[in-house]
């Protein structure tokens, strides 16, 4: 998957972060890289620092080994606290480097969960740290029967962007006014249940619903889906090690098999969302399917969760409408944060008078701005603290491996 | 070029669209279509009439052959014209035939250029139908001392969309307010001299000016751009195949040799821009060359106007404001209409409200609404009549085979 | 399909040919070509001459027009009758430009026929040229009954090459004693009824026939075969443009419709060669099926042909079999000439003591000795005594636009 | 690099050749696969045995985990043991067990250097197990001035193919009589310093000396080759991560640099092939490089093999040519196994009357007998024991990851 990179990389970026856009820009004599080469090896995208390692050879690297990798986050760490202390810091690059890590302990989990939906073995982790869905309050679990609740927002004149001390991103800026129509939106997140309904009226297979984009999309995804024009026992059908990769039929980490149903893929192993008729269960794993269902649907792409708000009658709220109901609402919104980031309509674009910051930082952001659309809200991944109303996350339509859902607006 | 269709195509497409979508929707019991497989031939992208025949393929169908095409077209007009006069014919869907038909005819101009910007011999139409540049008023021609001149718009809420008696698409439509922050706007486009100084200040070697998108397109089109290890004479090197490709270092239709200089090709053949020091060129051609430079520069894609924007210290306008000065200013502005489409900074997206036509013409716009960005304007190969201020044309962020230029904001 | 070309390229290429290698090398001052810029454009892969105009965007190519091109042969013939007549001819290179027009004028047919299969129209020519099968005597038609009729070659040393006054290629040279060991050779060649019981029998599905290659290159043609998640009429079905491309369960210009059977393309159009159960055919189909079983299959690849004989029990020859048989057999084998093509074990390689011609021509033939497969005989499409005993074709594994057919040996 | 396997990779590859092609085919009712899905997941290319697992996704495989991968082995161990004591095994198995290992220890160590080669640092193992030119005699240290020697061989009808008791691939036989003509070939293999010359000379700037399939291939890596649009300072050029992938100008694991001039890369570290112009090396450098310029050039594909044949007036032996010789003139010529494996001219193909091995095993050798090219010989990766003179390695002409060198023949 080559949006993903190994968790080694991740450690090492983070550390070059500090060490290029931080130490470097103080004044601390006294330091010195363990290795200058590093400086190449682990440059993610920003050009202005020279031609980065080609991101999707990053698993390549089987040197400098991970003892090497975290004796030079000793280091880094060890100056970090040095220029501190000095007063030799500069404060806001301190914590754009603090933020940029917890960016990047999100994508440790998501990128770590992409390599292991790629193994045919379905590895759950001993002891899931993170549980999907943790965030839903009991009373937020929906039912079958339930019918997404509208909340009515009367729209108008409205700040959106981030005002006040706290740190943001510089894409979050300037705070502006917009005109917003008056609208509706949905109380809760698309639950497992809702899209099986999609699937099960033959989503997948009806180009009504689809942007001309995602259709192509789906298609080029059927196409390289593998197929066995060889007979195979259903056993080892069960371990098809594409089977998890892009979906002809279901969502990233979905996968049908026709003796057993339906099961969804996490950190936490293969869990059933749908038994096959004749298929025996334990009651343990049907009472498990309840529980399940009621969970927000991830991993969507912006193709489904487009598709699926057209066929539920609905649309995605715009940016704007997600920040304004946010604002408004509050509370009355259910797993805002927490559970799953959450597609918007609105293509990622710079607010009026927006400005980069200055040096190599500059490229963290601006630079992003064409085709990509924006996703609001946090997920069960995202580290305690660093979510906030006016943050701006953005990927592009196709992307999946992070967990994205979708609330409705009409 | 895959974007592009042969002529007989475009003939065939006109004939299928006024045979599908309106004669077969009329009560005109008597129609029989010559060939009911054309139904599936020249389907462009309508997936609910059926899977359309691949558009990369449509250079190979040598069958039917031209005399076919237009006796199918008098069949057609027949048929329409039966229609209208008995009052079975849909005026809407008779409207929307022609509104297509004119959108092609611009189609066929800009698809003949990609052809012939093909072919090494560069060939030149004998008498070309449209000058481009025709639009512009003697006093809008710029001389390379003058600065751009800004015209300012005080923004506030104002209604944008097609309003009124006439045809519109449904794009246009509802009209709208949105609220704009005040800006200025250039008076005129970005002339062929002014782009030329990016060009010369090493524009395309500077991924500062660039999108990470962009230069990872400019970088792709480096690479796929032929190399020559074996020394070749210059006779032969002008004569390159690939040289009117995406360029390396200059936009679509510009062709640089080291012997003579910068040449810009069109229908009207390959005329000069530049001449190389130690070139002799004639009298005749020096003149060309001033006309030439005060022209505006045409054929960019997304990723040039939005990197030559940033270079010059301004930015591209949104189509909201494209549009509020439209309104505004008026004559003020130098050719808003006919010469080239001027790429906005807005992606291309539903207008709140939005709701595609119904039936098969539904597909027409609203599947397309996702990594596109709007142009505004028209073109000097746009149908007279068929330009208006609330038109929005669309193209992906690489496209460079409209006449495709830009007008600056800040 | 980038291995055809169109048909007035062939016209150019081979006056390019005369004009570039054997009027340029004489000493008639007084040639001037046409247009210098020819001598890229339709050069097809003399690097010597420099880089040819690439052969993918052949078919871009509308200047110079089909009378230009006409107009230049008119040119080059005077010119060649000239240098004919002034004895300033090379004879050996106008011979050599004689037998390359003529492997052109195969190549006319079996591009024309590739163009044609890509039309959903399957056109068929009025009044078709050659008759495939015309090579076989009457007594030669094998019905269903017959077992393949197997003759003995005893082998030992043999002599192998062209020898004697008549023309031949450099790749015939020098004639040399191979030893081979005693085998036997089919009468006959591979019939269509032959191939259908592989066909019948999963060969297509059974990866134990195949190099592994040809396995790779079967799944991969499968993985780009269309794929219709909409349902469809069986009416469009018929016309999907793709089904005449790479068969996954059949040869090239074989189509299965589930309703009607197995039909066989070409240029007299389409015919039935296995009906469905439960299709009523007339009963001249019917009879019409009888006479296209019996007769050779064709355009089938290298993997194909060579799958085939190993599910038949059989091997194909070494090029030096077949040209053993055919020396010590003559008439006793049927179809050795003039039907199709015959694959063989063979990998085009030089024979002990090679020399590629002097000059431009030395690449004519050397340099594609490797990766390719050697055939032997000639089709119904190559130009009447252009054949020998000694010939040697070649083309790549996947290659089935030629008519490639295949006779066993064991 | 497709091609190469991950370490952990070959040693659950070869526990499961002998679990699968040995333990399961013999009477051992006790045995169990500590888990049957490794069945599928360490399959290489046995279709008999169903779909194997994707090779290029092999690096992907983090779980089953080393310690459970060595853990698998001792309980092959443990079995083979058991069935060899019980006179179970089939003993002709149990050997083909071995060699396959014997094979794949080689391959570790290419796949080995293969990894580190992409690795910017440039990483040298701390004792290099195998030394490469170890094999050669003191005494066939060539120097600059040396020519090749020639040695004849009078050709004839001759035997080549394994004979006698011990062990050999099916490819190697039936031993059978072949026919050779006189021929010379060179006592020594071509040295770095030979090819250096070939580099000189422009060799790689002219499709003179290129097979056609050679020259195409050359091109698409310099064009996939990185392109520096920016100005890099030259120390971190010095670690462009791609450059030592194919390349352009030089040998695989060659690197070319201006300051410094080439080096070339192995286990055992880069080492100075030619110093730069105006670089200044030290004394001990300027000794190594005698050392090195004497050795074998080695990791050249095919094309490259031949290229540089043509171009020093002579060309690749065929493989009867070089187990003649080998068998006719042994200790004359040098550096015959141990050194680097030599390309020959023969195209891989089956023997006369080859007969695939039964069973699974059948799929080892034979369906790759097609786009291949055999080498003789072996290298010093090769264990100890397993080279013969009969011995057939096969690799696609564009391979250059194994120790593969020339020996001229004329």
């Amino acid at each position: 998957m080559p949006d993903a990179s190994p968790q080694k990389w991740h450690l090492a970026h983070t550390s070059w972060f500090f060490e290029t856009l931080v130490i470097s820009r103080s004044a601390d004599a006294g330091y010195r890289s363990p290795d200058p080469r590093y400086r190449h090896l682990f440059n993610s995208y920003y050009q202005g620092i020279g031609t980065p390692y080609p991101r999707p050879q990053r698993g390549l690297l089987t040197r400098p080994t991970l003892a090497e990798v975290l004796a030079w986050r000793t280091h880094v760490d060890a100056a970090m606290l040095r220029i501190i202390d000095n007063g030799a810091a500069d404060a806001a690059l301190v914590e754009l480097g603090l933020q940029h890590e917890q960016q990047h302990q999100e994508l440790m989990r998501t990128d770590l969960l992409a390599l292991m939906a790629l193994n045919p073995l379905r590895p759950a982790l001993q002891e899931p740290v993170v549980h999907p869905g943790a965030a839903l309050a009991s009373s937020a679990i929906r039912t079958a029967a339930d019918a997404p609740a509208w909340l009515a927002v009367p729209g108008g004149v409205t700040r959106i962007g981030h005002t006040g001390e706290g740190f943001c991103f510089d894409n979050e800026l300037p705070a502006h006014q917009v005109l917003v129509a008056p609208f509706e939106i949905a109380r809760s997140l698309v639950t497992q249940r809702d899209y099986l309904a999609f699937i099960d009226d033959g989503g997948y297979r009806n180009p009504h619903w689809w942007l001309a984009e995602g259709w192509d999309w789906l298609n080029a995804a059927r196409r390289s889906a593998p197929q066995s024009p060889v007979p195979q026992s259903s056993a080892l059908q069960s371990f098809d090690p594409q089977s998890s990769g892009p979906q002809s039929f279901g969502p990233q980490y979905w996968r049908h098999d026709d003796a057993t149903g339906w099961w969804r893929y996490g950190l936490d192993g293969e869990h059933p969302v749908r038994h096959a008729d004749g298929y025996r269960p334990s009651a343990e794993s049907t009472a498990e399917i309840d529980t399940e269902l009621a969970r927000p649907i991830a991993h969507l792409c912006y193709y489904e969760a487009d598709a699926y708000a057209r066929w539920a009658g609905a649309r995605l709220p715009t940016e704007q409408e997600w920040e304004t109901a946010a604002r408004e609402l509050g509370d009355k919104l259910d797993a805002l944060f927490g559970d799953c980031w959450q597609w918007t309509a609105s293509a990622y674009a710079a607010y009026p008078g927006f400005r980069p910051l200055a040096g190599e930082a500059g490229e963290y952001n601006g630079k992003f701005m064409l085709n990509q659309q924006v996703l609001r809200g946090s997920s069960c991944y995202t580290p305690s603290g660093h979510a906030r109303i006016s943050y701006r996350n953005f990927f592009p339509a196709y992307a999946s491996w992070q967990r994205s859902g979708l609330r409705l607006a009409r």
